[in-house]
């Protein structure tokens, strides 16, 4: 275990209960499809009544980008909050065991978060999370001496959704800007971009070196067309990767442009994680030092790993996989 | 939900902890390799530690043959225990969304079991089973009714692990004996076998309708060669399915005998459950007045799909699919 991550991410720690329902289904609850529900303790039971059985498998959006940068061989950390319950002991092992260095809180007053995710029929992911223990998390759970440590901190947008979640990005701010760790965030789905717009412009106007989102997440960002969006975005943040579902993904750092198109020869079973596991490859990649195109590459061989089963944490050997195509990213 | 279930199983209501892990790890860790290895709490807890990041999904074999004959459309129940936790609501929650006939006795006092289930790179599972509330399954727990009103009671020989296990059994026998119920069991594993040979031979010759085993474990159970074995069932019980792995497997019913090759254009992916869903296929079909040919295709095709995936309870639409190749089965 390293002393310290060179990429750290902050963010929900969730249990993920996945289970297969009816596009009818989703309508019949009043579901956002394809979107991430917030839902209370009380509407958590009621939902686990109603859904079919189901699998459980550790989550969260960042969690699963740093489980991801670990399965690459790479040095990641993560920080989150968790209760003292089986939930919260399955989501410490889990990522524990895959060598992520951990900085979860436990509070024992509170439950650990689960988010039953709804597979439809066309493999898209509609989740319901009650966040528990995770939307407690508070700046003194931004531990210093990790985010000083770490090359690159990288925050989901979801953090937005706690309490005191503006002033953990404070508290991260000063310590990233302190000791030179670059900031990278996601904006986490098109919700939270409506819910949390204007902060989010606002930190990456002022604080912000990379950006990861969909094109949908940008367009509704600026309230805007793609090619808007993006030369906005390009105004705003020294680099960005966007993604856009089948139709692959673009990468922008400062003056340099890179595509790539999305590998359909995959069979998508599951995108859940998708988004994060790109986020694994493509910040994995940058950090090595990487082109933009290769960031790029990777980031779409690793999205590809996760969608191909059921669940968000990748169940081949990463690393191998991507050593054979990459080998000057796998070298030490 | 109906008020009795046709074909009616008894044994361990058991949370699956999914990983995967290499060879050597099984070796060092001391585990009978593809085998149930029964152990304690503070053994569950030390191997908790040691073990990869994991998928948690309801199991246990009986268990997992009801959901299969309810995924089939049948009309399955089933008889186990469990404690008043995380794990004891997940597994209740899964059986029961399937539409399986609940019959699970509670008890606070007791944690709710788990099997810690490595997957080895051939694809074969090595379970390491803490039995908590499930090996205090005592005669109490055996509801006369729900027996008395199946056609079939299914019980798995595992249930010969729990200190109160033969009086389970014998209970079973009585309740079924007088309401004309027939009796279905499994042998379990073949270190069941080992550890239970004698009761398990008495119990078939004086009790069992039908057996269903693999042929290591009957093999065992006679100390014999194939042939041997088989003959000797033979001379003990009217009816047995056997099964025996990539090479296929054998049923008889008095004279009649028939056999099927295994479905080896399935890609495996995990062999858990293989066995339990087998004996989902057959009993399903056998229950409906197919013939031996029949149920052993069905059964073929139920094994087939548990294999190719991680999980031991069918991840898609089983009735839909089996009711293409066997429409005479599915009517109603």
């Amino acid at each position: 275990m390293p002393n310290s991550a060179a990429i750290l991410t902050i963010g929900n720690a969730i249990v993920d209960v996945i289970a297969q329902a009816s596009d009818d289904f989703v309508t019949e609850q009043g579901m956002m499809k394809n979107a991430m529900n917030l839902i209370d303790a009380e509407r958590a039971d009621q939902l686990y009544q109603a859904i079919g059985p189901a699998t459980e498998s550790s989550g969260g959006s960042a969690a699963n980008t740093a489980a991801g940068i670990a399965f690459l061989g790479g040095n990641a950390g993560f920080i989150g909050k968790v209760g003292e319950d089986i939930l919260g002991r399955i989501f410490r092992h889990d990522i524990e065991a895959i060598g992520v260095d951990l900085h979860v809180a436990i509070d024992a007053q509170l439950q650990t978060a689960c988010s039953y995710i709804l597979v439809t029929p066309d493999k898209k992911r509609t989740m319901n999370t009650y966040l528990g223990a995770s939307i407690e998390l508070r700046p003194e759970d931004m531990n210093p001496a990790a985010i000083a440590a770490a090359d690159i901190v990288y925050i989901e947008g979801y953090l937005y959704d706690a309490p005191a979640g503006p002033a953990c990005w404070d508290k991260i701010v000063d310590i990233a800007k302190a000791a030179g760790t670059k900031i990278a965030i996601s904006l986490s789905d098109e919700w939270c971009v409506d819910r949390h717009r204007k902060a989010m412009v606002d930190f990456i106007t002022q604080h912000t070196d990379i950006v990861l989102c969909n094109l949908d997440e940008v367009k509704l960002l600026f309230q805007t067309d793609k090619e808007n969006a993006i030369q906005q975005l390009r105004q705003m943040v020294a680099e960005a990767a966007i993604t856009d579902g089948p139709h692959g993904s673009l990468a922008f750092a400062g003056d340099d442009i890179a595509e790539t198109d999305a590998d359909l020869d995959v069979q998508v079973l599951d995108t859940t994680g998708a988004g994060d596991l790109y986020a694994s490859g493509y910040l994995y990649a940058r950090h090595k030092g990487a082109s933009l195109k290769d960031a790029i590459s990777l980031a779409r061989l690793t999205a590809s790993e996760v969608i191909s089963h059921i669940g968000a944490r990748p169940q081949t050997d990463l690393r191998e996989m991507a050593s054979q195509q990459f080998p000057a990213l796998f070298k030490d």
